[in-house]
This record gives structure tokens, C-alpha cells and sequence, in this order.
């Protein structure tokens, strides 16, 4: 049985393949492959945008879906994530969608499953669906021809999962991945390139990558200093120039810290778009792994 | 596009087809009619009710509901409560349905969405489907023949937003409109009739629509006079008399505060049919509304 | 209109037709039976596994359901539980699923409702449906021939609204049930045999049932003790020794203060069984109940 934890569980082809049946839904109103399936929404963090993304995918093929926010529910009943996934699997659902902090904890469930895991957030390093709404929301842009693109992700990379799935899946399809950000949310790695400045690298790429500073998850140190840290990071018309590239956020935006209010607005901006791409494209995803097509 | 953000939204003509429909729908098991549509419920504020009645609505058709208690999600990532609309539109439901304590915020949304907002409730001073829903009610019990009844509207009549769109909708169909409230509780306008006792006015009325005190949304000055409160306010045997009135009441009813004990328990008092209508009307609403007919 | 609030609300041929309804929904993919019905689960008290299961059940079934948990809702606004049972009765729903702590609560609703009322847990004394779903395990287990059977429950019998409903269903049916527990657990009487050391009765039982440690009931004198506790009253392969016995437990397990992690993954271990089988006996309950059958 398949399962997607990270975008390396798919093919460039069944990629493609995928893709294709994103086009088509974001067309079709609504569908009903998936009519009589239930998904489970397993939430162990907080999320309204990816789960309701989730939600509205699998709604939009027929299927019904139980949402659990399990954060505040039977692990305080002294139940490990573990059994809890495995009780969920015992009430046989169609597929898993898993958001969890801890990285590794969703490839150790496929051994213990009845149902596609789908990866919804995965500590700092997976987030799957994620990249590749963002690959498709490229090639949709530049119509498929994505090969020597060049793509700057931008902010606090260490911590981002997003970053963590599109330097692993753009590559794939022959574009160039580097990063820009501040000594402190830099990887620990040689294998990309890595700036310090938005305007070491703006000439020279074609997707602009924004990334949502994480607020939560660092401490007052960086807090202290975020209006310092939007100087430099955050995306706005001025350091975008007239370049014709596209701007990407995962989302949600932190407006004037991630991206300007103005830059929001300016047709380059694809954040929208990516939103509506991400319930196609994880409509062909639960659609491929819950038929298992 | 057609949304519903006050009654005013929709001319007399609409009104009388809605209530056609929901007339209608009081006596239909189910029916599919939004077969395959998603309604989004985004909720700032607590419900249970309202949220309630309008996922049952939505249901009732054959729709999927994705519902969002939004008061504790990506508010805290940062994002702001546009940026979360935005985002659940670029997701592409059939309609969205949304509380928010802000009076002006739904007004605001009607130019960036691609579908339908219905308010389910705006800070105090529109939640024009519990007026429909009253509108209804009082039509149905005087068989259609409201033009010249009385309404008493008693108690928090300044907070409510329930009185805020009656007071707009019933003169509309030819109905008069009148407030009973301590002076702390009264509108400061003198385009209606306002009394400080039931007394002075149960002799004229057919209508008396009881408030429900909103204890949470004043302080401690008013806490401590509760009892004192009722002694005027809360609608009693004794204080309806034999009169032959109608009781409406939005819910939750505080009980033998709003409405005693006993009262509820009378024929006259129409509180839970006002639940099983709103349901009702709602359907039409949204059947309206979504199908955009 | 019948209930079920406890098991004593169905005779054994009705329970008979159920479990041959849920054998049939063990091995059916999924069904329409319940298309165009609306359940409402109504929890005031935290539940993720069993609102899931019913959950689960319903959508397995065609049915919507709307969940609500409302120990964080409108009873804050002031409304009694009654009230907002009535207010949800009123929106016209096909059952109603309650979970609350006060034992009598749910028959006290039966005069009022239009619909079937289904107990998913009271207080400290029935939770029938888990009643049912331990007897169809048992019964596929020995092949439908259950009388003369022995039935062990362990550990925190006094607070288990487990073992108030199996020791009143599991008599009906020709078992003989006895209580293994500590004294501070223990019921007081004599109906049913007790005994302080699973090694008393471990040679003649051919099911052991343990129940979860209500670690949330208790004060901390029995948190200090847990480990305490643990030595005689875990179920271990030790003390299970090469007995034929079956192992039952209704969730969530507290591992090794329950059960220890080797006997869970014992083959005599039932407990995702007991899951898988939760949702077909729901199914069924919901099927009879919603359809009148």
C-alpha cells in the first residue's frame, strides 16, 4: 500500500500523473469518487488552513471526513499517539491524514496500518503536500517548463518544513534550489547555496519562496527582534524590483514581517493561488491513495 | 452575487419565497438539493446554536459542512481575520457562513469572495436569519396576517443584535415595533416607543419577544443586580396575564431571568418552535443563496 | 420510539439482530442505508475514541453527523443541559448520541425528545453500546456459544460504567461474571463474586476483562500507588500464564498500569478487535434505531 510521508513516495511520473488530475478538479465543481470513504483529519497540532484543505479535498469527492484536533483529547487519557493512531486505523478509515511535531513518527506507523498515511506536517522537515502544491503552482505558471528555473527560499528555513519538502521535490523536476536567510535560520549544510541578502540573489531567480516566520516556535530573543529581522527578509516591491518572478507563501502570511501588504497585492503574489491549488492537488492525492490508482 | 448581511439584503418578494420554501422544508424529511456543495462555517465567536442550525441546514440539503471554531486557530499564527477569509475562499466553498463580533466585517468581505456570506450574527447589531426565523414564527402562528401587529422587544435591547435587524425587518411587513428595558438597556433614538415596564404595554401588544441577558458581555455591576432585573423584566404568567400573545426568545434562554420556568411551559411561548423554523429557514436561505436562485 | 440508554433496552433477540447486522458491516466496504439522516453527537464529557466510533459509524452508514462538544459551549451562556438538549431535539435531528456524567440524565430525556436517544456514557454506571461490542467479541471469539462462559472484569469495577452495563448484558446471555479489584474498587455486593488477586480466579475464566484505571476520577493518594497498583492488577503474561483465555479492554489502555506492552501484543490480546467491531455494532444500533426496524 502506498502512503505519502514524503514527496520521495511518489514517482516523477506518478507526480505528473497527479498533476494531471489536479487541472482537472480545479475545474470540476464537485465529484463523488470517493463517495462512501471516510478520511480522518489527525491532528496533534493546531492547524485550520491545512486541515480545512484536507477537508474541503476529500468533501469535494463525495468522501465524509472526521476531523480530531488530538491535542486536547485522549492523550490526556494517558493513551500514547501511538495507540491512538492505531485505534483510529482499527475503526477502518480510508486513509490518515497525520499532522505531528515529532519527525519520524509518521514512517513508523506504515507497518501498522490498514489505510494510506498521508503526511500532513511532519516536525521541521516534511510537509509533502505542501511542495508540491508549490511545484504545481510553478509549472502552472510557467507551463511546465520548470527545468534551470531558479528558486530563492526565503526567512527562517531551518525550522520549515515547507522548505524541508521543496529542496528534496524541486530538485526532481531540474530546478535550482538556495536559500536566503539570517545566520541563525540557516541550514547546517553545504549542499545548497545560501545567502545572506534578498539582493545577493533577486537577478538571478525566477520563484521567490517566502516562508512564515514562525513565531511560535522561537523565543523572545527573536521576537525582540522582528522588526529588525523584516528589514532585511520581508518581500516587498522594492526588493523585488520589476524582476518577473513569482512569489510563493505557505501560509499564514505575517504581513509586513513575511510579505508587505503592498507586495500582497502585486500579481506576482500567487499566495491565493496556491490555495486553491493545494485543495486540487490534494484531491488527486487522496484520490490516487485511497483508490489506490 | 446575492449575501445575506442584513435583512435588507433581500427585497419582500424574496422574503415571501423563502418562507415558501421553508414551509416547505418544515415538512420534508430531507432532500439533496446541494448535493455535493461545501458550506464553510467560520465562527469568531462561540456557538453552539446558531453553528448548529446552520450545519443542520446545510446537511438537511445533502451539503458538506467544514466548520471552524476560529476563535482559538491560525488567529494565534498571526494571520489576520481577512487573510482568513480569503484563504478558506481560495479554497472554493459554496458559501460561507460567519460570526464575527465586529458590525462592519461582513460588509467588508462582499468585494474579495467568490461565494455567498451569510451572517450568522455581527457584533450587536445584525443576525438577520434569527429575524427571519422570528418573522416566520409570528407569520405562521397569525396565518400570514402580521400588518399592524404589536411587538414588544424586552430587555438587553442595546447589545442584541437580534433586536437590531427585528427592529428593521418586522416594520418592513407592516408590523410595530417597541422596546421594554431598564434605561441602562435602551436605545439612544426615539424613532420607537420605549417603556420601562411590561405593564405599560401587554395590553397592546401581540407580540413579546424576550431577550436573552447577555451576561457575558457586561460587567459585574449588572451581575450583581440579576434578581432585580428579573423582578421587572423576566416574562412571567403573571405578568403575561391571559393575554393572547406569542413569546419569542433567540436562545439560550436564561431561565426565570429572560423567562420563567413556568412560561416556557406555556403554549404561548414559541421558543422551540422558533429552533425547529430556523432550521427551516435557514435551508432556504442557503438553498437560495448557494444555488443563486 | 425506542432508545437505547441501557442494554436492558433491548431484548436478546434484538441484540441478536444487531450483531448479525454488524457481522454483515464488518465485511461491507460501505453503505447508503442512513442517506439524508443527520446524527448528532452531543458530548459533555471529553471523548475521542467513542464520538469516533460513532462518528465513524454513522458516515460508514450515508448518514451526516454533527458533533458537538459541549462542555465548552452555551452551557457558558447560561443555558442548563436540558435546554440545550431540547434546543437540539427542536433542529430535528434522527438520533441524538449523548455522553454525560450524571447516570439518570439520558432516561430523563426520553418524554421529551422526537428521536432516538443512544447513551454513548453515563456517569459511573452504563455505556451500553461497549457492553454490546464486548459481548459480540466474545461471541465471535467462542463461535456464538457464550453460556456457561467465564467472565473476569479487573481492576477500577466501582467507577466503570464498562462494568455496570457488561454485568447486567453478559448474565442475559448465560455468563457468569465475577470482579477482580482492590478493595477501594470493589462494588458493595454480594450479586456478583470479588476477589482481590487475578491468580484467584485466572484458572477458571475464559475471559479477562480490564478496564482502564481512571487515572482522572481519582485523587492523588491512588496516583501514588499506581505502580502499586500495577504489581497485582496489570494484566501480564505472567499472570495470564499459557491460560485460553481472551483479553478485552475498552480503551484507552494505560499501558503496563492496565495491560503490559508484551500481553498487548499477545494474539489473546482483543483490544483492536474490540475497536473494529465498536464501529459494526454502532452501525447496527444506529441502523435499528434511526430506521425503526
Amino acid at each position: 500500500m502506498q502512503h505519502l510521508i514524503t514527496t520521495s513516495d511518489f514517482t516523477k511520473e506518478e507526480i505528473l500523473k497527479i498533476f494531471d488530475d489536479a487541472k482537472i478538479f480545479l475545474d470540476m465543481e464537485s465529484s463523488q469518487v470517493l463517495k462512501g470513504k471516510v478520511i480522518v483529519n489527525l491532528f496533534f497540532e493546531n492547524s485550520t488552513r491545512t486541515r480545512s484543505a484536507f477537508e474541503m479535498a476529500a468533501k469535494r469527492l463525495g468522501a465524509q471526513v472526521i476531523s480530531l484536533d488530538v491535542g486536547t483529547s485522549s492523550t490526556s487519557k494517558g493513551e500514547t499517539i501511538f495507540d491512538t493512531v492505531m485505534n483510529i486505523n482499527a475503526m477502518g478509515p480510508d486513509a490518515i491524514v497525520i499532522r505531528h511535531s515529532d519527525c519520524n513518527f509518521h514512517r513508523t506507523l506504515v507497518d501498522y496500518v490498514n489505510c494510506p498515511i498521508i503526511n500532513a506536517g511532519a516536525g521541521k522537515t516534511a510537509h509533502p503536500t505542501q511542495a508540491l502544491l508549490d511545484l504545481f503552482t510553478i509549472r502552472e505558471h510557467f507551463n511546465g517548463e520548470v527545468e534551470g528555473k531558479k528558486v530563492a527560499i526565503i526567512g527562517d528555513v531551518k525550522s520549515s518544513r515547507v522548505a524541508g519538502s521543496n529542496k528534496k521535490l524541486l530538485p526532481r523536476f531540474g530546478m535550482e534550489v538556495c536559500f536566503v536567510a539570517p545566520d541563525c535560520f540557516k541550514y547546517e549544510t553545504d549542499e545548497f547555496k545560501q545567502y545572506n541578502k534578498i539582493s545577493d540573489v533577486i537577478d538571478e531567480v525566477d520563484v521567490v519562496m517566502s516562508l512564515r516566520t514562525q513565531l511560535e516556535r522561537h523565543n523572545e530573543v527573536y521576537f525582540q527582534s522582528l522588526n529588525e529581522y523584516a528589514v532585511d527578509y520581508c518581500i516587498t516591491k522594492e526588493n523585488m524590483q520589476d524582476r518577473d518572478i513569482i512569489l510563493l507563501h505557505p501560509g499564514p502570511v505575517n504581513r509586513n514581517v513575511d510579505i508587505s501588504d503592498e507586495m500582497l497585492l502585486d500579481p506576482r503574489s500567487k499566495v491565493l493561488e496556491q490555495v486553491r491549488n493545494g485543495v486540487a492537488v490534494r484531491m488527486a492525492v487522496l484520490k490516487k491513495l485511497v483508490l489506490k490508482q
